[in-house]
């Protein structure tokens, strides 16, 4: 009945792992595996639905389309990015995996 | 715009602390922080929307009104719990806070 966020990460990740841990009608969970990836340049992402995302391990940075000064994230940080706020990862440590915890919602 | 999930938490906590992080109409995010706290003997939550519950750091464990073992929780562990199963938080470790993001949706 329980899982583990850590669990089941291949040793070698070419692309970002996502795995949908829950899901209804008004909600998604995903479990986002990054170990070096990014956003490619000059890439957005404008999302339909709400998204609170917590790093719950690794280093990672997100950029906006609005000019704001970009946000390095550690362990325990967490942000909730409302819809359509043109948002990029701009970097995620290439030498440990970062798990991120999202969560789309509206 | 980032808030960190082990910010902001007293040196003492008599009581089990409890904040909304995100709130919407289908969806609340809490972080709760226990410090040795438990549900009393036979109280159970009967709850009426589902949630989704991850023990981000310390140790707890679960105990469930239909007879189903217990379940220990260690950083990382996830489950999601419906609606209307009753459940109790047996014990949480009395040394160290344990930080959860419990996710309630429907």
């Amino acid at each position: 009945m329980k899982n583990n966020l850590f669990g089941e990460i291949p040793a070698d990740l070419p692309e970002e792992l996502v795995d949908v841990l829950c899901a209804s009608q008004h909600l998604r969970i995903e479990r986002i595996v990054s170990h070096g990836q990014a956003s490619p340049p000059g890439s957005w992402y404008d999302q339909e639905w709400h998204e609170f995302v917590l790093l719950v391990s690794g280093r990672a940075r997100l950029e906006f389309a609005d000019g704001s000064p970009p946000i390095e994230l550690a362990p325990g940080d967490w942000l909730d990015i409302k819809a359509h706020t043109r948002h990029r990862v701009a970097w995620t440590d290439p030498v440990q995996n970062t798990v991120w915890l999202a969560i789309y919602y509206f």
